[in-house]
């Protein structure tokens, strides 16, 4: 890339009600901004999508500070640094981190998340967002920590061909679980996650009556609940937990999370007459182990037992139009854009 | 108590929908029965009330097996042995565990929770229905294991002059934590709460605005709640969880345990962005720690540091009558049916 003065970038141009749009944002070039004390400055080389973007653009932002009108989108990126006045960080490092849909992002390292300078590998680099990112760290700590997965366990994992679920299943393969179910929308997506991930069998939750084909699958019951989507499925996962079995509430995808008032689980007072235990998971709870996750990770991927599935878009220009794709069925594995090559 | 050949009982006339009302009951007079291999002849003397006997009222008993029409109601109780076939009970011995709204009950050893052989004891009879009954000992395994309640924590307890609750207060201060905070409905009930439970500060549920309250009082959060009630008011304490707090789901007396379909906490998702852990507690789970509990409470209650409330009632004729008050602002603390004395 040549060197530029131009620093392009979305902005939040208007909360979104309801499902976030491109049009929810607008272009801007600005000037590239200088790091003062305790900053980094990042050239942006790839964002990672997160459903969870969705949940900063509300008017309380959830578990961060929300975006503000005229600020620039957050995402999770990964970059280059240009100029540093951390000594943690030196010019030229590859980071992972909190970065926002600039060219040029001024970063820090003390976030609730580090900003991780990035060790030389033998795999793409976009995979520090994926596997090894939000949404493998996630995947691991939710089925290791969370949800305690051992062998001989029936897992049931939801949203299997995203980011985070299709790991999830991988890895609770990986630990010895006995059987995994995951649930994808479409026969397509679900022929990918058995294909793929090894995922036991597949139930499309478009076609299919989730609590007959449970009854059916799993007639002694589920041990592991990975819950990515919330609602209806929520619900129906708690009927057929086993005593003392285990849930993990990582996301709420079927809320858009665009909603004021959530549909709560009308079910959950089987959380108390079978003993269950429901745990949530937020990754900063994790940023001391981080390490350790990946390093699993990464034996787990040369041994070849995790498939990573990514789907690359490529160019700045398209940063707004891919977040609402999160939600309206996107290919399987992480949605990425790449905006420019390191040096 | 002179010999009876009458057994009255008190049968299941009609499912309730709804409030459970005297009326769904029916008075009858049987023989006694006569116990076969593996079953004990208990004569009823007390009877405990507990709100989840409304459960066993609905279609699918919740937990347990529905009670049927025409059958005499489940009840936990104190009985003494009159005959047995089970050589691990002698005539003469008191029992405690599942009876129901007879005279004279035949009992298992094997069910759910152990028919239990009462030791001497240098206190009331009563007690074991309360204090060292499913009350006392769902409070104790739900603070000790349950909510893992530590010195420093700042606990909040729903329904705090409930047989649960109130123990559940005392425990949690026992084991050091530095604040309890109970609600009850009413200004007589928070005062009992207050002087007898030594619960720091109580939030009257029915004229306290509980958000302004908790913002109030807890202004670093929350670490542990204990939940009697369900409805709004886990709603809102689910936002003034601490990050890894803790929640225990114990009941949900606010439903009356008669709907169809239960309000499900529309603020779950705090559990995913703040980490939360929500276990349930079924004592039905903690069958072979019991005695470790009771004993446990045993050495609290001689060293005073625990208040024991009763409100006990005389007569097998008010069987019925007593249940829909459970509902309805009874009395603090165990609500008990003397049936009659022990030989």
């Amino acid at each position: 890339m040549p060197p530029s003065t131009v620093n392009r970038q979305w902005l939040l141009e208007r909360r979104p009600v309801g499902a976030v749009a491109a049009e929810d944002f607008r272009f801007n070039e600005a000037d590239i901004p200088v790091p003062t004390d305790g900053e980094v400055l990042v050239r942006s080389l790839y964002f990672g999508y997160d459903a969870s973007q969705r949940i900063w653009l509300t008017d309380d932002g959830g578990y961060m500070e929300p975006i503000r009108i005229g600020e620039p989108m957050r995402t999770m990126g990964i970059g280059q640094v240009v100029a540093s006045r951390d000594p943690g960080y030196q010019v030229g490092d590859l980071v992972e981190g909190f970065l926002s849909w600039q060219d040029y992002v001024l970063a820090r390292g003390d976030g609730p998340m580090p900003l991780r300078v990035l060790p030389p590998a033998d795999h793409p680099l976009s995979w520090h967002l994926g596997v090894f990112g939000v949404g493998g760290l996630t995947a691991y700590f939710g089925i290791t920590d969370g949800l305690q997965v051992k062998p001989g366990d029936t897992v049931v994992v939801s949203a299997a061909t995203g980011a985070t679920g299709s790991l999830a299943v991988q890895i609770a393969k990986a630990l010895g679980a006995k059987r995994v179910i995951g649930t994808a929308g479409g026969e397509e997506k679900c022929r990918w996650v058995v294909e793929k991930t090894g995922c036991d069998v597949a139930i499309d939750y478009k076609t299919d009556n989730l609590d007959a084909r449970l009854r059916e699958l799993c007639p002694d019951g589920v041990d592991a609940y990975f819950d990515n989507v919330g609602g209806d499925m929520l619900d129906t996962m708690l009927l057929h937990m086993n005593p003392l079995g285990r849930v993990l509430i990582c996301g709420a995808m079927s809320s858009g999370y665009c909603d004021v008032k959530m549909q709560g689980p009308s079910n959950y007072m089987r959380i108390c007459t079978y003993q269950l235990t429901v745990r949530g998971i937020l990754l900063f709870f994790y940023r001391d182990r981080l390490a350790e996750g990946a390093a699993q990770l990464g034996e787990w991927v040369r041994e070849g037992r995790l498939h990573v599935e990514e789907h690359v878009v490529e160019g700045f220009e398209h940063a707004p139009a891919l977040l609402p794709t999160m939600f309206t069925g996107k290919q399987p594995g992480k949605l990425i854009l790449k905006v420019a090559d390191p040096d």
